[in-house]
C-alpha cells in the first residue's frame, strides 16, 4: 500500500519483553555493557544538549520529562516519582522512553524504563565508584533496600567487584527480601539490625531510600575515612538522606550542577558550595580520588544523558534480540501532505457509522 | 497473578484506531465536540501549569515536547516538525501523546497525534474565529493546502459555518487535491492560481504553509477591512508567513505570551508589542472584536492546554468506541517494592539463555 511500508512503525519493547532481553543477555552482562555505554556518553559530555529536567510537581509527587540530544540521536525519558503509591500496589518510579532520529524526528523506540531506569541508574553508580572508589572495595552497605537495591548490588558486582553487602532497612523484611534475591549471585550477605551496624567496615555506602522528606539516613559520625558514599535517594527538592556535615568532609561530585543544585544532597549548601563533574573524571579531565584516606561522594539524581545511554545499547541489542512489537505510531499516508485523503481511504474499511456515510448525509 | 491485574496496562491508540475513532465518530462531529473542549479548558486557563515548550532544535527539524497539568490530569506531546522529510516519504509533523492521573502519575493514554494534532489545530482555530471574525462569515482563504488544510475547513464548517473555500498552494496539485478531498463536504471551493485572487471577498484568511524561514505569505495590501486572519504556519523561530505591517493594523490575539514571541508572528515586532491572550476573550474578560471594520488575528503557534484538551477528549470517547490496545508499558511487580523478584520469577519462562543459567555458573 505504502511505497515504503515501514515508515510509521516504531519498534515498542515492552516490560515483559525487557525482562526476557535482561535474561536472554544475562542480568550482569547487561549491566556490564551499560556501564560501557554509560561511560561513554559521559567521555562525550560536551557534545549533549543538556537542561535540567521539566518537572510537574504536586501534592503526592512529581511527573518528569528528560530530553537530551547528541545531535544525531534525542531522547527522552517520562517518570514519575510518587513514594505513597506502593500502598496502591502501585509503583514509586515507573518509566518509559524514547529515542529518536534528529534528522527527520521520527522515533526508532519506545520502551519500558522502569526496569530500565533501576538499571541504568545502577550502572551510572557503578561508574562513578569505579573512579572514585579505594581500588579494592569489596564491602558495600545499602541503606533502604527497595526496589533498587538488587540492581545496585549487581551492578557494583559485575563492574568493580563488590561482593559482600550489609543490608538495612526499617523494614526488617524488605532486607531480607533482598538477600533471597540476591542469593544465587555469590554475595555474602549481612541483614543488619541498624544503619550504624551495616555501615561498619564498608567501603562503599549506598542510600536509597524512597521517603519523600528532608531526612538523616547517615549521619556525620558514620562515615568513616576513606569511604565512598553513593547517594542516590536524594534526588529532588525537599528529599535529602545526608546530614549535611557529611558533605563538608567530602569530595562530592555530580551529574550535571544545575540540576543537583535543586535536586540533590547539595541543595542543602550554598549555590556556590564547591563539586566535580562526574564526566571530567570519567573522561581524565580532573583527578578522582585525591587518595586513600578523603571520602568521597556521588551526590546521584540520574540525568538525561544516562536515559539517553540506555536508550542506545537497548536499540543495539534489539538487533540481535528481536524482543519487540511493531507499534503504529505514526501516520503514514502515501503522499505526505495528503493526510486527510488518508483518513479518507481509510473510510473504505470502517464501519457503517464512518465518514463516507456522515457525508452522505450533509 | 496480581492482586490488582490491570494496573501495568496503558490504552494506546494507533493511528489505525484514531482513524476508526473520527469515522466512528464522524469528522465534523469530532470536530465540533473536539472544539468544546478546546474553549472548556480556555475557560479554566488559569488552573493550567504553563511552560513554554521544550525544543530541541537542529539544523533541519525542531523536536519537542509539550507538558502541561491541570492538577488533577498532565499531558505531554511529543512533536516534530521537518519541513524536508516530505522529500523522504515521511510526515513534516509527527507527534504522540500521553494523559497521565497526577496522582499517582501513572498513565492513563498512548495516542498518536499525527491527526489528533491536524484535528486539535483546526478545533482551535475555529474556537479562536467563532470569537474574533464578524459573524455570518463564509468565505475562507486558505493559503497553503498541505496536510492541515482540509482539517481547518471541516473545523470552520462545522463550528461556525464558513461554506465557501477559495484555495492557493505554490503547487496547485496540492490545491486540486484539497478540493478533491472536500468534494462531498458540501463546501463551494475554488482553486485560485495566486494569492492574491485567493483572498478576495474573504471573510477569513487562513496561511497555513510549511516552509521553515521568514516569508511573506500574506503582505499588507491583501489584507482589506474586517477580515480575521488565522495565522498558523508561523509558528518556530525563524518562519513567519505575514508582512510586519499586518501586524500593525491588526487587534492581535495570542495562546500563551512568553511562547508566541518567540515562536509566532510577533516574532517580528518588539518585546513589548501589544497582544491579548485568547483564553480571555473566550471566558468572557476581555473583549474580541471591536466593530466590523477591524482586522482580527489569531497568531497561532499551538500549546500544552490544547493537546491536554484532546488527549481529554479522546479518552473520554473511548469509553463508548474501544479502539484502543493494551499497551504493557509499565513494571508491575506482585509487591511494589521487589521489582527484582518480577525479574527473577519471569526468568522461569524465559529461555534457556536466562537469568537462572547465568547464576549458575557463578
Amino acid at each position: 500500500m505504502t511505497a515504503q511500508p515501514h515508515l510509521n512503525v516504531v519498534p515498542f519493547v515492552s516490560v515483559d519483553n525487557m525482562m526476557k532481553l535482561v535474561h536472554a543477555i544475562g542480568v550482569e552482562t547487561f549491566l556490564r555493557e551499560l556501564c560501557d555505554f554509560v561511560e561513554e556518553d559521559f567521555c562525550r559530555w560536551e557534545h549533549f544538549d543538556k537542561t535540567p529536567r521539566v518537572a510537574a510537581h504536586s501534592h503526592d509527587g512529581v511527573i518528569e520529562l528528560m530530553p537530551t540530544s547528541d545531535g544525531t540521536l534525542y531522547g527522552f525519558k517520562y517518570v514519575n516519582g510518587h513514594p505513597k503509591n506502593t500502598k496502591s500496589g502501585r509503583q514509586t518510579v515507573t518509566a518509559f522512553g524514547v529515542l529518536s532520529d534528529v534528522d527527520n524526528g521520527y522515533p526508532l523506540l519506545l520502551t519500558e524504563m522502569t526496569f530500565l531506569t533501576a538499571l541504568r541508574t545502577a550502572a551510572t553508580s557503578a561508574v562513578a565508584a569505579k573512579h572514585l572508589s579505594r581500588r579494592g572495595s569489596r564491602t558495600m552497605a545499602i541503606i533502604g533496600n527497595g526496589a533498587q537495591s538488587e540492581f545496585q548490588a549487581l551492578a557494583f558486582k559485575a563492574l568493580i567487584g563488590v561482593d559482600r553487602l550489609r543490608l538495612y532497612d526499617i523494614d526488617r523484611s524488605a532486607s531480607e527480601r533482598c538477600q533471597r534475591n540476591l542469593a544465587q549471585y555469590g554475595f555474602e550477605i549481612t541483614v543488619c539490625p541498624t544503619s550504624q551496624e551495616a555501615v561498619e567496615g564498608a567501603d562503599i555506602i549506598t542510600t536509597i531510600t524512597a521517603d519523600k522528606q528532608n531526612a538523616v539516613i547517615l549521619s556525620d559520625n558514620m562515615v568513616g575515612a576513606g569511604v565512598h558514599i553513593n547517594a542516590v535517594g536524594g534526588d529532588s527538592p525537599g528529599k535529602t538522606e545526608l546530614q549535611k556535615d557529611i558533605l563538608l568532609r567530602s569530595d562530592v561530585f555530580v551529574e550535571y550542577p544545575p540540576q543537583t543544585r535543586i535536586e540533590g544532597e547539595i541543595q542543602q549548601m550554598p549555590a556556590d558550595f564547591p563539586v566535580r563533574e562526574l564526566w571530567e573524571v570519567i573522561a581524565g579531565k580532573q583527578p578522582g580520588r585525591r587518595g586513600p584516606e578523603h571520602i568521597t561522594l556521588f551526590d546521584s539524581v540520574g540525568f538525561a544523558t544516562e536515559d539517553f545511554s540506555a536508550l542506545r545499547y537497548v536499540r543495539a541489542k534489539l538487533q540481535d534480540n528481536p524482543l519487540f512489537e511493531d507499534l503504529d505510531l505514526l501516520a503514514d499516508p502515501d503522499e505526505p501532505r495528503d493526510l486527510f485523503g488518508m483518513l479518507l481511504r481509510a473510510a473504505a474499511w470502517s464501519e457503517p457509522r464512518g465518514l463516507d456515510h456522515e457525508a452522505r448525509k450533509n
